[in-house]
């Protein structure tokens, strides 16, 4: 923590790289596109796991594990799926290296170890799962089957950044199949709104929940459902999918069962993910100049302590203290680290806890050992007061739960307050340029209509809103009737 | 759970790769040599996973997520690793696929998107990672780095078995780097500890320790520390592994840091990991002829009620009580299924549940409702008793512990019943044929003996103990003087 980080008015796109770097979250790696997750990074999704694991287990889905590689032939048995991802897909070709008989200290690929078929690496796992699932799946009694999984995938993305498009990323991926259309339906919304739930309840950002177009739906998909965030750009950013995907890959998979009253019917299906995406989201959404701001739900240190001292018997009064405190914060399920090297300063320390978004700061120095006293630091509103020793306890619990309230709140004012309707196209294009954020638009409900609109603006409909009043209008680009708005906005 | 299992006397294998397809763990998949852990079988994982993360965070490590693939050129910067793993790795060539203008149902690879420079499916991530260690490594003051990553692994193995070895896998391996040589095999012995502790007590599977000879030792390595276990059938079966590196992987990846005493050194690094093939060694040491055998500690489902019962009003007195039951089992942290599913009958659900392993089944009957009783049956031996419904908690409380050390108890007997000391050659081999297990053994420490063993024995050193006595003796095929036996077994 040496110089200071751009802000994010000079250039957003780089002070977000360097926060993911200089707050130790991640970093790009040897390989074109894949990311190092690293150990504050990891900590941070390990929590996110946690908790959408839990919920998913709430709601009765067992994870599963199913191969990385998808045969080619099974690869492209969905077309739709197949069109969508064939074009950014890591391809395995042989399955073994041999010396270069011109460099023995090379290797090379052995041409003798071609593969017949070709393996696809991932990138979403329909097609592997569908064609296991045809072998579960014989009667009703079978049915429903609801599976996640966490795991790898890859997509050969060609513009990467940290966490928001990597070419390997880290997801879960859930995967369900049905009896009948409406249960499926049914299991898709659900787990939009638990994603939402999720989203704004312990990662503290409001999201918007709606329906895709059809242009931007998931490949292989009939309705994909989705949440949609806000970043402090201006710019939109897809949070989670969940896509019902009728009979698609039942037919592509010849997966069909008996129904009670013993007809064989194809089985009808789900399958819905978040990914390391969302860390993007979080930074986006929380932070500022200073750095990370992180909810204390995902902050893998909710308490930092920091000494400040003159010699070692001033640091070993005040480590008493310290560890006694940390002791009681510990007790009541807060984590808490106690800073005591030797080897920084207190200002470094200060500045780099701010840097990594620790959301309470405790100092103790020589006055507050006279006095009982600390003095105690937020990082969301960067604000300080002294608190008695024996009250620090009680305060930090309540702060816990208002630091995560008060950013929620803080990125709901934010997002509500960029949401703008606007009537006709050139409104459209002025909000968009000066203002950013959703904009609230009639549509004419075709595809060509959007397209043209994204030539034009390179913003996107974000969402058909669910909860969308019906309200007769014009659309912005053509004139023609639309029955809602739906919300456009560049997108991340 | 229609037909018998065969037995493990008929054909040991038949009867494992049965167990693991009827008892719903696992199943192969479309892509060679790729399995598909199913729910139940992950459940297994998952607590194993739950254990051994809590162990290696006790131990200061953290988890961080390195790319699923190395460069070519990073691959086969530490020779012997690269040639090691050289002949068994999957590798990417290309990054796309293409409508194929023959049969545009179809897809080929693009052969304009071919990589400029391969990539390596990972097999193992030492050079990815100390890669990426070598920005992260200046001075002393950042080491030592203490990181585990789970992942999954693919070695393109031609004879693969579920579980036990498989084209893909699911593992940790942890990558350690420090100041000192000491410090790092200091690193090493204790989580290979770690390992042998979590497999006994958590898995209830006996281990031995020791160190591997210098054929086994991992590709890379200068000592590898192991533990061992014996399975039912007298194979012997790694169940982990820990490696001391040397400065090998610093060198090759030029990892040096400034010494406190202002010297660049070379960094001394570890590797350690272990894998799902656990759970094939938990299969293989537990299980009996009528099916799965699970301790209690990694048992899904650890008490199954199954209700007994004439029509629907004797199913819901039956349920209040198994109900109540369930929810007082819970309270204190066992967890419970309460089969009431009228599709099937309680003889059919007993079967399936001594198949799958659940530790515990409580069958409540109309008998068993006018006496206050229940009938619990374990597992592990096969035997029932009659129990009062309001002693049931503190028996199954008293039952998770007991099950737990039988488990382990039975295995240690049967393996401690198959160390056979030998002294020569002919006794060697007719041990192996007819007892197998583990034969202990004086050899002259020579690479070339230990490789006609194997030769004339396919018996191979699975260790050489840690804890074993010196002892002056002849080597078993050679006569020349040896001051330690090993153990030699045939393996998996």
């Amino acid at each position: 923590m040496s110089k200071k980080l751009t802000t994010r008015k000079e250039d957003y796109s780089r002070w977000y790289n360097e926060l993911v770097v200089t707050a130790d979250l991640a970093e790009n790696s040897a390989v074109r596109g894949c990311m190092v997750i690293k150990p504050y990074g990891y900590a941070i999704w390990e929590k996110m796991q946690a908790e959408l694991d839990r919920m998913f287990k709430a709601t009765g889905h067992q994870n599963a594990y199913f191969p990385l590689f998808v045969p080619k032939s099974l690869f492209e048995a969905e077309e739709k799926n197949a069109e969508g991802f064939a074009k950014e897909c890591a391809v395995v070709t042989h399955y073994r290296l041999k010396t270069d008989p011109d460099n023995p200290s090379k290797l090379i690929v052995d041409p003798e170890a071609k593969l017949e078929e070709e393996l696809i690496v991932r990138p979403t796992s329909e097609a592997i799962i569908w064609n296991t699932y045809k072998g579960w799946v014989q009667s009703y009694r079978d049915l429903p089957i609801l599976i996640n999984q966490w795991a790898n995938v890859v997509r050969w993305e060609m513009r990467t950044r940290l966490f928001l498009r990597t070419a390997e990323f880290l997801w879960q991926e859930g995967h369900t199949a049905h009896e009948t259309k409406l249960e499926a339906i049914a299991e898709a919304e659900q787990m939009n709104n638990i994603y939402a739930e999720f989203v704004e309840n312990f990662m503290a950002i409001p999201v918007i929940k709606g329906v895709k177009s059809e242009n931007e739906r998931f490949a292989g998909a009939l309705e994909t459902y989705c949440i949609e965030a806000l970043m402090q750009d201006g710019k939109a950013l897809q949070a989670g999918t969940s896509h019902f995907l009728g009979q698609n890959f039942a037919k592509a998979f010849d997966v069909k069962f008996t129904s009670k009253e013993g007809k064989q019917e194809y089985v009808w299906a789900t399958s819905w993910g978040v990914s390391t995406r969302l860390i993007g989201a979080l930074i986006m959404t929380h932070s500022d100049d200073q750095g990370l701001v992180l909810p204390p739900n995902l902050a893998p240190i909710q308490v930092v302590i920091v000494p400040i001292y003159k010699g070692e018997e001033q640091l070993e009064q005040i480590s008493v203290v310290a560890n006694e405190m940390a002791e009681k914060l510990r007790e009541v399920g807060i984590s808490v680290k106690f800073d005591n090297r030797d080897t920084y300063k207190p200002g470094w320390k200060f500045a780099q806890y701010e840097l990594q978004g620790v959301p309470v700061r405790i100092a103790i120095g020589p006055k507050d050992l006279e006095k009982g006293s600390v003095e105690l630091a937020r990082r969301d509103t960067l604000s300080k007061e002294v608190v008695p020793q024996d009250m620090v306890v009680e305060k930090v619990k309540g702060l816990m739960i208002e630091i995560q309230e008060n950013l929620f709140e803080r990125a709901k004012n934010y997002r509500d307050s960029h949401i703008t309707e606007v009537e006709n196209f050139e409104e459209f294009k002025e909000v968009l340029e000066t203002k950013g954020g959703f904009i609230s638009a009639h549509w004419d409900g075709t595809s060509e209509t959007e397209l043209k609109i994204k030539d034009k603006t390179k913003a996107t409909i974000r969402l058909i809103p669910i909860d969308g009043k019906m309200e007769d209008g014009k659309c912005i680009l053509t004139g023609n009737p639309s029955s809602q708005r739906v919300l456009f906005a560049k997108a991340y």
